[in-house]
Formats: C-alpha cells, structure tokens, sequence
C-alpha cells in the first residue's frame, strides 16, 4: 500500500466518525425521480411538539437542500481509496453519444499515470475517461436545446422544487411569507420548478448544470439566477503549506456544511494527483483554472506558455472530470495599458499570467485567438466556462473602471461563441466593490453577456478588514445575489493573509450560506422563508434543540450556547443567559397571548377600530407600491 | 480597601499591559481646537515608504478616528477606581447653567448611596450630580437652537472633519475616490465639516451629541445621517453571568476597538453600581434602559410598576451620568393586540414589559401618558431619548407589519413633543429584515420621525444562523446604514444563544465596523475611502506591517498571516502563502507596470484608441445616469 493510500485509509476511518455523522435529528432522505436510480438526497430536520405553554401541536420536518451527497447517507461506506458511486454513469452511458478511451488523450495525463516518481500519490481506482463521439455533442445545453430532457435536469428540477413542495404542503405559515414584497431585481422564479423549466433556463444559457461526463460522481446542480443561489468552496494546496489528504477532507467537510461546488485551485508539484482524488471522491462539480497547472509544467515563466501547452492541459483535466474550468480569455493585450495606473494592479493569478503573456509576447492572449478550439475540447467532455475575469479590482479604489468593463464586454463576446457550440457559460465577477456600485455590475453583466449566470467572489465592499474579509465579502454577496448573481465565490478569514485550514473553510461557507440564502429571501425564492419560520418558531417556544438543528451550523450554535449554559436542562429551559429565570420577554409575550385569548381583545378599552382600519388602507398602498416597483 | 476595588486595581493592571498598549506604529495625537482644554484625540498610523520596485516614495501617516479616549494616551495613567478625567466639566460649569446638588434627587440613589450591603461595590470616588438650574435648559440642542456653538459641537466638527482634511491634503488618490459614484440615497454630506454645521444639525433635530451634563468624562461625540455611521455595544450583567469587574473590562476593549456609545444593559441585584464603575470610565456616551432597572426594583412583576418608581429611577440614572436612555413610550395598549399572531410576538424585552403592563392594568402605558414629565426629567440633564423600538420584529416573518409601522409613527408623535422641550432625539430600529423590505424602515422612520436620527439593530436579513448573528445583521447594518441609518447597534455571535464575553464583544464590534464603514464608503463621505486606498497600495507593495496595522484589527490580522508564515523575514517578504515565492500577481503586475514604462504603452500593437475612446463616452454617460438618481 503507497504512502498516500495509507493516510487516506487513516482519513477515510477519521471522516466515518466525525463528517459522516448526521447532523442531530436529521434524516437522508430521497425522492424518487421518474427512474429507478434518479434519487435526490435532502435532508430532513425532525422537530419536536410545542410545549403545552405554547399550545402544543406538532412541528412538520423541515427539508433541507443537500449538498453532502454520500458522506451523509448512513447506508453508504465512503471509502476515500475508492471514491463515490458513479451516480450518472448510466445516464451519460445510455444516451450513447460517448467513447470509452483505452488511455488519456493528454500527453501529459499519460506520462503522470505512469511516472514511478508519483505513484506513491495516486489514487489507484481511476476510471478510463470517456469523450463525445465524432460528430456528437454531450452537453446539457445541446441536449436542452435540442428538447431532450436528460435525468441531470429532471433531477436538479426536483432538487430546486423540493423547498416549494413543503411551502405548498404547509399552509400554516403562509400568511407570513414576504415573498411578493420589498424592492424587487426581475427574477423569474417559478411556484413549481419543472424539468421544462430547467431545461427551458439551460437551453436560454441562463442557467449551467455544470457535470463533466467524466466525473459520474457529482450529483447534478443547477446555477442560475431564477434558482436557488449557490456557494463555490476555493480549496487546493499552495507550494508552501497543505497536503492531499488535508485537501480531500476539506473538500468533504465543505459539501457537509452546504458548498454547492467547489474549485481545486492547487499550484506546486502535485496538481494532477490531488485533482484526481479531489474529483473521486467529490459530489459536488470540481472547477479549476487550468492556466495554474499550465504554469507550473514551465516552471512558473508565464511567457514560456504556449497554446499546445494549454491545450494538452485543457484535456487532461477535461478527462479527469473536471467540470468547469476558469479561462482568462478577457485579458486581451489591448486591455493591459488599462491596468497600469490602478492601486493594485491586476490581482486575478490567472488575469496577470495572461498579462504577462501579452506584453512578453506583444501578441494576443492565445486564450482569445484559440478561443473556437477551446470550445471544441470543453464540448466533447461537457466542460463549462467559467470565464474569468482576470481584470477585476482588488481595491475600493479600482471598482467599476475602463479594464474591468472592457473585459466584461469581451466575456459577452465569448459567451456568444461558446453558445454557438453549445458549451455551457458562466461569467465570473468581481472582486473590491463598494456597496453603491455593485449593482451595476450586475446590470452590465447581464446586458453585455446576454443573461449568461454571474459567479463573483465577493465582492468585498471595503478594503480595511484584513482577517475578517469573509464578512466584508458577505455584505457584498448578500447584495449581489439579491440583484441576481447565481453564484458566489466564498471568501475565508485568511484572504490577502495566508492559506485557510479547516476551520477557515467552516468560517468562510457559513458566511456564504448566509449571503446566499439572504438573497433568496430577498429575491422571493418561494419556500425559502419556511427554514427561518420554523427555527424562529422554536426559538420562541424555547425549543433550544430544534433552533440549534435548524441552524445553518448546528453544533457551533450548541457550543455557544452552552458557553453560558453548559446543562442539558438547560435546554429544555424557558430561559437563557440573556435574561435568566425571572425575566424573559418571550414569556411575557406568551402571558399577552394567553390574556388576549382569555380576556378578548375586544376587551381593549380603546377605539383602536378607526386606527386599524387607517393602517389597513396604508398596508394595501405601500403593498401596491412594492408591486409596481418590482 | 473594598473587594471590588482591590479587584478594580488587579483590572487597572492589567488594562496598562493591554488595552492601553498602543497598536503597532500607532500614536495618540491630538487636534487643538480654539480653546486650551478643547483638544480632539485621534490615532496616527505611521506608514513605511514603498519599497524601491514599487518606486520608492514616502506614505504619509493615516489619520483614523478614535474612540478609545484616555486608553490610548501613554500619557495618561487611568485608574479604574479613580475614573477618567472630566474634559467637559469646564465647559459645563463656564455656561452656568447648572447647580450642583447636595445630594442625589433620587430616592433610591440616596438609599443606594449609603447602603452598608452594597459598600463593597460602590465607585468610591463618585461626584455630586449637577441638574439644570430653575429656568435653564442645558440640552445641546436648546443650545443650537439658540444660535450657540458649544465646545461640544465644535469638538465633533472637528472630529468629523478630521478624514476630510486628510483627504484635502493628500491630493494623490483625488481621482480614485469614489464618492460621487453610484446608488444613493440622499444624505447631505458636507466637504467641510465645520462646527456651524453640526450646531445646525442639532437644532434641526436630524442629529444628538448625547453628552450628559453628568458624565464629563465622555468625548463629544454626534449621531445623525450627514456624518460618519456611529456603532454601539451593549454590555452589562444578567442574573445569570458576570461580574461588574468584567464589564468594566469589556467597556474598555470595547472603546479600543471602535465602539462609539456603549449600551449598559444590566439586569440583577446590582445595577446601579455596576453603571456608576462603567460610567465613570467610560470615554464614550453610555445609553440605558430604565425600565429593567425598575423592574428589578418590583422583582420582575411588571404589573407593578408605577410612574413614581420610573421617574425616579430616571433620575437616578440621569444624575449618574447616562447620556441617553431608551424609553419604550411608543408601545402604546392599542397596538398589543396586533402582535398576538405574530411568530414571535414581542421580542423587545423593555415592550414586552410594557405591553403586559397595559394589559394587566387596561391603561395606556404610563410612559406614553407621562412623556411630557419624562422629557422634563431628561431636559435637565441633557439625558436624550432613545425611543425603543418595543415592538419591533424578532424574525422575518414578522418585519414590517403592522404592529412595528403603529408604533414607529407614535414614535414621530414622540419625537415632535420631545423637541418641544429641546430634548434630543434618537429613534430605534429593528430587528429582523430581510434585504428587499429595509429600505421602507429608513424611508418611513425619516418621514414618520422628522429625520430624528435612525439607531438600528442589525436587522438581521435572516434568521437561520444562529452562532453567526453577527454575521447575518451585518448584513443589514451595511445596507441600512448606506440608506441613511446613523448608528447601528451591534450583534454578537452569542445573539439568542447567551451573554457576550470579551471575544464575542470584539467579532461583534469588528463586524460593525465594517458595515459602519462599508455604509460611509456607499453614502459617499468625504475621505472616508483614504484608509482603503492607503491598506491596499500597503498590500499591493507587499508592506505586510502596514496592511496590518491600518485595518480595522491590527493584532487578529497579523496573527492569522502567522499562522502560515510566523517568521518575521515573511512580513517584509514579496509573496504570501497562498502561491508561495515561485509566482505572485501583484509581482507580475509590477513587471507589466515596469514593461510599459520601458516600453511605453503606444508600443502596443493594436490599435486601441477607438476603442478608449468609446468606452471613454460610456463612463460619461454611466456618471451622468448616477448623478441623475442620486
């Protein structure tokens, strides 16, 4: 057994006590799609009754959208030397427009697999990889397109609706929900997300199922802004700091606390060998920027890159199972002068790599000139864009100039090419943004790159909070999201200082969650102010078990709360820290209640009839209001 | 000597080893105003000079405002048992207002005084209170109405002023400042923020310097929407934890950190020498709410409280020091009955008193009844109204309902009548929002309230993540505060879950100096993006002490880039660990800057001058549309 199989044997025994535990009183649940094995894992939070003091009655369980795929399910032995069950394999297999390789096409991804001096690295059970017949498309986007609804789309459709069935299931808090109100940024969010829907949003390029065929593992998501919001998890080791295995398990606490995807964004010597053990054992989508890898097979002299390089390295990782790769092909040389008398520069690895490029070359990006054929290989493997922008700011001072939307407007340009071979698209944002101006990035984005899904990073909206720029990015995404960014891009508490570890990863998600989920309450995702509605319940009936399981992290509200009240009995207490025993203003609340049930409020010695009637009226205006404004 | 106070000189100790050390490359410095004892701390971060392939040049100190007073000034020793020096008591005593009382007004403040139980506990070196004289007004804002600048206000002016000064002399990032771009909302931001300005805000109502003619230990400080976002923290005992020690000590970090008022929000057996410890070292305004005290003196039985007991526990507070009190006189019997279908009800523990007291009694709340006598009490101490917010929403499916809009418009109603007494006003926010629904809480509190200036508590824009309420409010802070919200009441992680200790006090306050921030930066104020430009050119040039010690926490910064590079040779290294020595974007982007002065950016080989030209043409269009919606 090689070195790494070792610890990973290790790891694989670590994670089966401490990630593989399901959450306090949740359930893997699955709903059974239109074939046997379409089956969509969610999870589902059982609650406790009411107390007798609150009126008793039962509290339905709360469904949750599920990213942790089988690292959750008690049925299912995750064995990291082995990785996921293919969950898409027969799906890609039956649709018959694919080849099974005897060997990788890369000349590099050959060489790698054989080299002795890595194979104490590598992971043993690799799959041969598969490409797109001659003549034939794999994409979700050729299939939707050409009216095909594939299991991928009938089962992000399930995923998406799973929220709206409980809202339709539980009328109690109906009345509650503020979904038509407030300021409103054109979303078109559906009562009842269908597979046509799904199918109708990726064959408009308004939405991605990013799902390589090569990485049968990932369980299929959908990014786009009449969807939920999603969050992308950065990983990947640095030469400097971090391991394989500290990567891997990463990656798995990541999809355990809601990363919708993640990216591998490793530089150093083993890049090849920690993707492929990444992508195994991931049921998420895996993005990379391959302009990294590419960079370090030159020994880290961007001029020294070449278009065959790149190539080659495009299809090694399309065959690893990669599923969206990040291509700079903006930074076009004319744009480069544009940069120079910023604060900071262009910021973006992938953006100066290219820069540098440009000017050491006096040439165009080969990333813009090879643009057609970058294509052709991301369409044989359903690969999907995720186009850079390598020129965005990274400072205050930066945001919103002449570089960054002469990019943008070339990303457009791009995604219509991309388009025209049917590969799926998204475009990345920035970045430092200040609050007033974020919106209009999103504007832009959306009229120059033609509807085409928005991922930002951030943006962070000041630049003075070193080591707490997972909340300045939180702020920023909160707001992009709501004016429709389909996904962002985490930000940990060590951006600008130093690599995250595993609890820098748990930090930056959270406040992710967060943003993403504020968005889709701001945006009137229908059903995703049920969660809110049944924790705030519970909070106030002093359900403490059911809040803390409700909560975005369970065991970090529980340990805080026992900070101060460390009993069990404590939970079941009608009180806490705040106030102690003798005061509580949710059971004064209660007592009103209980008074007003008992004495009537007609009983209320004041004409309050006229003034209720008056507010009445100024509710139906103001709610008229927020309609026209939306 | 007493317990508490041999434990205060343990605390006096230790605060001189660490509250009081100075941050790195940080010094107090002060502004002298136009006379000797009116002279405005402020804290100086030196700055290294770029290195030389940055070009070399020197970068002038930053100017950052400075809340923590005495703390930070090596020349001053504070003494927690002996308390700050009064800086405003000259200016007090030189109007000749006020008389100097014998003895406290208050019944229970005498009692209290000379109580042989509470001797261990009591601030040994309290002062007489002072109290208008017969006739006389002493309220900043009788005074501005009168046409008189007070050194108070021409201490905030110059406070204010400070950043923009700055900006004035430091003409080199005049083209990055952002402060004419983008969505606002309409704040009146002056370029010159001069003493004749503030006294006008004042007499207008639409900003407090809530400055206690007992508390002349405290720096004038302004809350209103035309000046920098003010934020506080709450602090205080509960029945449950801590101790009057620890509060004290909290109340210090707190003020080193940032925090502009502090809240006191103690319940338990000793209130009242827990404040007067707080009080007499506290550097900032102090805000209360009366009615926990006074419940605790009816040992938590709401329904007994009565006028006599309130007005004289505001009279004890008021001639301790408090310089604003919240008083929950909008909770009025007619509107208990709107919150009974609510989720949470009434969260707001001052409503919630009231509200069981209407319903206990069927009679209008006797702070609504006796608001007149209230501001009387309040006129003659300069103590300003805080109007609580008692029924505002605990969670999203409440937020702006019917109950909270009844209350705010009492709350105008209030506010009206306060003025008429020159009493200053302050009114206070909610709570639970989502994102869409915040911009109606600031639009209707400034038509409903006059524009009295906005105090908000977060919102929260969720409420699934209990652990991370910081998080989650900072949200809403940033975004409410950009909308004109003046002060924001902090969150910390422990919000639902238990009492803040000293780390939850520092994530809290950090959090909120963002938001504060990120709403100056949005708003536009003046200079206020000086501090991001100088951090990010720090960044760019790899100046890791500077970038340290101009972000918001020096000390966290520094320790998380520690932990992947501890060795000091990493902070003056030219890379970090996220790509390591081999490759770096900000060293790449140098190289283009250095290319394209060797080469000159004409060299470049496509013709791009059309295309500057018309992007040129968009950015005058985009700026024009801004201004135009500005």
């Amino acid at each position: 057994m090689s070195a790494i199989a070792s610890s990973m044997r290790d790891k694989t025994a670590q994670l089966s006590t401490d990630v593989e535990q399901p959450f306090p009183n949740s359930h893997k649940v699955y709903v059974q799609g239109s074939r046997k094995d379409l089956r969509v894992g969610m999870r589902e939070v059982h609650c406790s009754a009411s107390p007798g003091t609150f009126g008793g009655g039962l509290n339905p369980p709360v469904t949750i959208y599920d990213t942790s795929g089988p690292y959750s399910d008690p049925d299912i032995q995750v064995n990291l030397m082995q990785g996921l069950p293919p969950v898409r394999a027969a799906w890609i297999e039956q649709r018959n427009d694919t080849l099974l390789l005897a060997q990788p096409s890369s000349e590099y991804g050959r060489m790698r697999q054989s080299d002795p001096r890595t194979a104490h690295l590598r992971f043993e059970h690799h799959r041969l990889p598969l490409r797109a017949r001659p003549g034939r498309a794999v994409t979700q986007m050729h299939y939707a397109r050409r009216g095909t609804i594939t299991p991928e789309m009938e089962y992000v459709a399930l995923r998406e609706d799973m929220r709206l069935q409980q809202h339709r299931q539980d009328t109690r808090y109906e009345k509650l929900l503020h979904q038509h109100k407030g300021q409103r940024f054109g979303a078109s969010l559906p009562e009842t997300v269908t597979p046509e829907f799904v199918r109708g949003e990726v064959a408009a390029g308004r939405a991605i199922i990013p799902n390589n065929i090569n990485h049968p593992e990932s369980e299929p998501m959908v990014i786009g802004r009449n969807f939920l919001v999603k969050v992308n998890t950065n990983l990947g080791n640095s030469v400097i700091a971090s391991s394989i295995e500290e990567e891997v398990e990463k990656m798995a606490w990541a999809v355990r606390w809601g990363s919708d995807t993640i990216m591998d964004l490793s530089t150093g010597k083993h890049i090849h060998e920690t993707r492929e053990w990444i992508i195994r054992n991931s049921p998420v989508p895996v993005g990379t920027v391959p302009i990294y890898q590419a960079l370090e097979k030159v020994h880290g002299k961007a001029e020294e890159l070449t278009w065959d390089l790149y190539r080659d390295t495009l299809i090694e990782q399309a065959e690893q199972g990669v599923d969206y790769f990040t291509v700079h092909a903006g930074v076009r040389l004319a744009y480069v002068p544009l940069t120079v008398d910023r604060t900071t520069g262009i910021v973006s690895r992938g953006g100066s790599i290219m820069a540098k490029w440009c000017l050491a070359h006096h040439q165009e990006s080969f990333l813009y000139t090879h643009f057609e054929e970058i294509c052709e290989i991301l369409q044989a493997y359903d690969v999907a864009f995720s186009l850079g922008d390598g020129l965005r700011p990274g400072c205050i001072a930066d945001a919103n100039d002449e570089a960054q939307f002469a990019e943008l407007k070339t990303l457009g340009e791009l995604t219509r090419i991309a388009w025209e071979h049917d590969v799926q698209v998204m475009v990345e944002g920035p970045g430092h943004i200040p609050m007033q101006m974020i919106r209009e990035n999103v504007d832009r984005e959306r009229s120059d790159c033609l509807e085409a899904p928005f991922y930002t990073l951030g943006p962070l909206v000041t630049d003075i909070a070193p080591g707490y720029d997972h909340i300045t990015s939180a702020i920023g995404a909160a707001n992009i999201g709501w004016y429709g960014t389909a996904m962002l891009c985490y930000v940990t508490p060590k951006e600008h200082l130093g690599l995250p570890d595993k609890q820098d990863v748990r930090d930056g998600i959270i406040a992710y969650k967060i943003a993403a989920h504020a968005a889709d309450l701001a945006k009137g995702h229908p059903g995703a102010q049920l969660r809110d509605n049944a924790l705030s319940k519970a909070r106030f009936e002093f359900r403490w078990e059911d809040q803390f399981n409700l909560s975005l992290d369970p065991e970090h509200a529980r340990s805080l709360h026992d900070e101060s009240l460390p009993r069990d009995s404590a939970k079941v207490a009608h009180f806490c820290s705040m106030c102690g025993p003798h005061f509580c203003s949710m059971k004064i609340t209660q007592d009103v209640r209980d008074y007003a049930a008992r004495q009537g409020i007609d009983e209320i010695p004041i004409a309050i009839e006229q003034g209720l009637q008056e507010k009445a009226r100024e509710f139906r205006e103001s709610e008229a209001k927020s309609r026209q404004e939306a």
